[in-house]
């Protein structure tokens, strides 16, 4: 990236940054919160409910709840217009709180990429929950056996036939019927059974299977949520979930169940209704935005910046040295930022770049600045990417008009089994 | 990259990580664990003492014990040699099981980036810990405080006279002594006091303030652990202490405390005894290595292989997809690995990359294989850079010829502030 774009994105993605108006909508999630979520404010170092989110130890991850409640609002009223559903992903924020706001606003459900997810978010009320990994060891069968047996709405992938029959097996074995939704591939060949015959054979022994019972397919194109520029992103997803789509339909025709056709992302949100027979969308970024979607280019305006969420998950860094010219040094690096691309950016500043590819530290650098920086001053960086971001992270401040309002548990950190 | 040196490089890798002879050295600290450490046994998911490892749920650290012990052996002898001693720095492994075992070969204390690692080191039992980052803020300051108040053998860095200053009243205020070392920069100006007339300044208005005891200085320098070739390295590394020694020679004829000259790192271990004056190193990823570490060079041998130290700290990951031909996905992506280059190496294996830049997904490509994986069979990685990656994980299953023979909690994970 050369440097005037690099400064033109930063100055969008400031202006992204700054508050628009306030939300009315509030969803019923953030109206309580839970003992354990309040008791965490009191243990969680010495935070109090109300003080300024200036006043938090750093490096601190906050999320602004009149930025996310917009965004949640925003999804919920391009879904309603489109008569899909959403099924938000977990992954990206692992934390019950969230997933319960996005109940409240009407998700048919959550979804998580691993068993160890999908049990943390059981064990925390959500009680719709869809697997989008196949549990392919007898130790995670049976650790998603025995959620089935407590969780009715927990339905898990699968792509493969003699995992379906693991599946089918360990099922009877605990004496109940286990909900399975095809996993079909777009085309990235992660995971996923190749789309037409071989997604409906799958299907029809899933059907026959004395232990499971058909919901229905996901098909996740992941590969093309980053897609630069909203006309060629929805030209590549279309184009990806078409044979997704043709085997939901063939699916249908078979009599199987096509109840659950799962897909899309944040980058496509308002372009998944358009294939047919989808009926929810996996949307999981929306709810926080972050460096690498701000930049992918929406429907509306230049084609360059992603402009329907707010980038509403912040982390709050110290300097540490500003004795050399030209730079400073602040308490962000890999550990509290990752390495992701592109670098964080700090909100409500030009001309200034911050790099967090050392462990502890970040490097601020001067190059158009509109102020410089001292030893203790405190800044605001918009992650890279948010879900490994989130991942590092213990807890999130809940922010409103900058002050600390809740302090949430990310009860599924580190849950990658 | 390019192919061949590629190959041959996992080679390389692959040989490093297959097991020497037993080593006969046991430090005391492997004896006896916590009872922390014992219940997460219990409670850890399902894990019992004397399980293989394979049978443990994945992602999953694992640290092998023998080759953990050989490392501590192989530092050990060499710094009698030279006659300097180990400071070795927690922030690599964030797990006081493991700092104890430094603590019991002789090490003079450890070091930690951050002040809530310290006070997580110290509530696990260690008393010698030299903090090497200052604490800018009225908050950290008040816990670096409370925890001299604690612990005698607590000692900050300091690297600007306001910091200085603040140190001594919050000292004063709370009727104690702080100890501090003057942390001077090697050149990379990321922190520390420029070396010369202004850190001989700064140690003189230490020396001079009622609530702080000068103890010493260090001088890290981190831009020359990964050179590669052990000539360049040793030649970079000394000429960047240069300035760090002189200082540390003029503030012992100015009569000020050196008893503490600290820096070097796990690159420099056999090179840093000839800065003179230098009185310990900071080592931190000898105990693991990474693939990072592995292509250094070393002192003795082909220049391009570092083979000082092996490769005790892998991942276990289990095989989710094998449909497609000549690649495979398996469970450990970015969230379990870190996207930090080079990717991960397949223990074990040749002709075989692995890639862990999804977050949920690492990515098997098949060069010149010497076997195909099925779903559910595992694979073990050596890990790209153990810092951020250790800091991912709760805990780390301590593994002696292939068992599981304790749990250690990863007490000080996500702990940056």
């Amino acid at each position: 990236m050369t440097e005037p774009s690099s400064l033109s994105r930063r100055r969008f993605l400031q202006t992204a940054g700054a508050g628009a108006a306030t939300a009315v909508w509030i969803p019923k999630g953030v109206k309580g919160y839970t003992a354990a979520e309040m008791r965490s404010a009191a243990t969680g170092g010495r935070v109090e409910l109300g003080i300024s989110k200036w006043e938090l130890d750093t490096p601190a991850l906050c999320v602004d709840l009149d930025k996310l409640e917009r965004n949640m609002a925003t999804l919920g009223t391009a879904l309603a217009r489109t008569g899909i559903d959403s099924r938000p992903h977990a992954k990206t924020h692992k934390c019950p709180a969230i997933a319960h706001m996005q109940m409240a606003q009407g998700a048919v459900g959550i979804c998580t990429a691993k068993v160890s997810e999908a049990v943390a978010m059981h064990e925390n009320g959500i009680e719709q929950i869809l697997l989008t990994t196949i549990n392919a060891t007898p130790h995670k069968i049976r650790r998603a056996m025995e959620l089935r047996t407590r969780c009715d709405g927990f339905i898990q992938a699968v792509d493969v036939a003699e995992n379906a029959r693991d599946l089918s097996d360990a099922a009877t074995a605990a004496s109940i019927v286990a909900d399975v939704a095809i996993d079909v591939d777009p085309g990235g060949h992660r995971t996923g059974v190749p789309p037409g015959e071989p997604a409906l054979e799958l299907a029809r022994l899933v059907d026959r299977l004395p232990g499971l019972r058909l919901r229905g397919l996901l098909c996740y194109d992941g590969g093309s949520q980053h897609v630069k520029g909203f006309d060629k992103r929805r030209a590549q997803t279309l184009g990806r979930l078409a044979a997704g789509a043709d085997t939901c339909e063939r699916m249908k025709r078979a009599g199987l169940n096509t109840e659950i056709f799962s897909g899309g992302g944040t980058g496509t949100y308002n372009i998944d209704h358009e294939t047919p027979g989808l009926t929810d969308v996996q949307v999981g970024s929306y709810v926080f935005m972050d460096a690498q979607y701000l930049v992918i280019g929406g429907a509306e305006g230049d084609g360059e910046r992603y402009t329907d969420f707010d980038p509403s998950l912040t982390i709050l860094t110290t300097v540490l040295s500003a004795k050399f010219d030209g730079m400073a040094t602040a308490d962000a690096g890999a550990k509290s930022c990752t390495i992701n691309e592109p670098d964080p950016v700090v909100v409500g500043e030009t001309g200034i770049s911050y790099r967090a590819r050392s462990d502890e530290f970040g490097t601020i650098r001067y190059e158009n600045p509109s102020r410089t920086y001292k030893l203790g001053d405190k800044l605001e960086l918009i992650v890279p990417h948010c879900d490994p971001t989130v991942n590092l992270y213990d807890q999130m401040y809940a922010i409103r008009d900058d002050r600390v309002v809740a302090v949430w548990p990310i009860t599924a950190r580190g849950m990658s089994q």
